[in-house]
């Protein structure tokens, strides 16, 4: 079958194997699947990954699993836990101790024709939500584990530093729990788009952004940048008392003010995967629009161009179909 | 007056001013003053203080005041809050917006004959209390500002990184909470205090300390190094979904695995002055031994030999006598 695979090179392949599956995994059809950061991070080499990339689907069963028929359209969270250690003993298998990721580690990823994941993993798709929609679940969900773990009262003043394809849905997750909102935008499409969602902004291109802002002024701060300069802004622009909040990886071991931390006694807290179920109920009760933030739409067959093109500066998401 | 003055040069001087009070302040005679690491860290341009040193006192009152008698034993809180900004109004007068702060920041400090204080920061000490415990109360404060910002259950697993002066006060107050505690030391007076105190540590001077603590095992970390080390190793011990207590300042700007923080979805929580009353009541119920952490006493005409030997390694508490 095609597919999108790395072995230190991107390579589209048209003999990959079929997926062979273990007893409590399904065989999914892709239907839409989506380029994440991730997934180019992944080809400079983070995590020594090997197989077909992808973790961002909506697909559909290929045989019948217990409470889903086939043809039910499905999508699913990337860890594949233990269901054995302590944290999957505690409800919380997205930390699993013995986890494999889907594209991500040590687990063949969705940017091909088929591919497997365990049916627990799985959630079916409402028929108001569209593939196009629907293959936002996961980066969706990424967002909503912000307010997961960093609770965010709606009186609070909220900073999210970055307008990325993460940035963007963290913006419109947290609009909604009526918080005072700013993003932190430099780019043209990101911006147009906080404008037409009626979202703050301040533009990163001017030099007093940080004052427009004001310094030491926000409860929680999102750092959506990936990058050193990224924490650095938000050490300033947070209060003391106040929640940074680290959405993304970063490439490089930055350097941090940790005295500052230690002293305006602010949380730093690291932020994942997130939840499924209330990532589908926000699309379908359509809160959130992810139609804009479509850039463009590959054939697998072009998958290596689709690359390239979600490589470059400001844009937002490329999907892939098979 | 006598006291030890910085400009950039620590000198002992006799010809200091006596200190002007300002309405709400009250004018306190030295009985005793403790020697911290951010003492010795102003005098390697911390801060950028010019004035005399020093934070940690207990003294007497030289007039009456309100309430307060003259000849009252006090101690005192070392951030002078402007008692009108946001953090003042929220009750929150540590993390002022308009704080001046005891021989650390603009304005003078207790290593001196006498030295000031509004009287709204000051605690009388219980007659049960002695001096050379009362000393202790701002660090032991200090410590006690862990459980005040990141709560730690009796069934956690506890790390201390670092055992010297605030280490072993953190882990003394730790110890209280019934946790499963364990503090990483390396110099020989704090470990014979942990035998003493029965308190598990690891001595980091093992090369497999790491693994005899076990990785990724602790809930809860406290670095009380002070550097780069300090937080590295906390990241490799704490859990997913673990916290990080950052409890002292970092003399450069460290290297920080902000990646593992994410993946891993840790809480790092800076930390700094805690609550006095707290601190005074486990002294006056002697939950907690200072007295085998003094390391010498001098007089304030010795204190710069005083400031040599805290500056040793491995030195727990100097003190200062009038």
């Amino acid at each position: 079958m095609r597919g999108l695979y790395f072995d230190g090179a991107l390579q589209l392949r048209h003999d990959l194997p079929e997926p062979q599956l273990r007893a409590d995994e399904a065989l999914i059809g892709l239907r839409l699947a989506g380029i994440c950061h991730t997934d180019l991070e992944l080809t400079r080499g983070y995590m020594g990954f090997t197989g077909v990339l992808g973790h961002e689907f909506v697909g559909e069963l290929l045989t019948d699993h217990g409470s889903f028929a086939a043809g039910t359209r499905v999508v699913g969270e990337i860890n594949v836990a233990c269901g054995v250690c302590d944290f999957c003993g505690a409800d919380v298998p997205s930390q699993c101790r013995n986890r494999v990721t889907l594209g991500i580690d040590r687990y063949d990823g969705v940017f091909a024709e088929r591919f497997r994941l365990p049916v627990r993993n799985l959630y079916a798709v409402p028929e108001t939500v569209s593939d196009e929609a629907a293959v936002f679940v996961e980066p969706l969900a990424a967002a909503l584990q912000i307010p997961a773990l960093a609770p965010i009262s709606p009186s609070e003043r909220v900073v999210v530093i970055g307008a990325g394809k993460l940035g963007l849905l963290v913006a419109q997750v947290l609009r909604l729990l009526g918080c005072e909102l700013i993003v932190v935008a430099r780019q043209v499409r990101p911006i147009s788009l906080l404008e037409k969602w009626r979202i703050s902004y301040v533009d990163a291109r001017r030099t007093d952004w940080l004052d427009r802002i004001g310094r030491k002024s926000a409860h929680v701060v999102v750092d959506c940048t990936g990058n050193a300069e990224g924490f650095a802004h938000a050490l300033e622009v947070v209060r003391p008392r106040g929640t940074i909040v680290l959405k993304s990886t970063y490439s490089s071991l930055p350097s941090a003010n940790l005295t500052r931390v230690v002293v305006d006694e602010v949380k730093v807290i690291g932020s994942r995967c997130g939840p499924f179920g209330a990532a589908i109920r926000l699309l379908e009760n359509k809160l959130v629009d992810v139609d804009s933030m479509i850039e463009a739409v590959y054939p697998l067959a072009d998958s290596l161009a689709a690359f390239d093109h979600a490589s470059s500066s400001g844009v937002l998401k490329v999907l892939l179909h098979p």
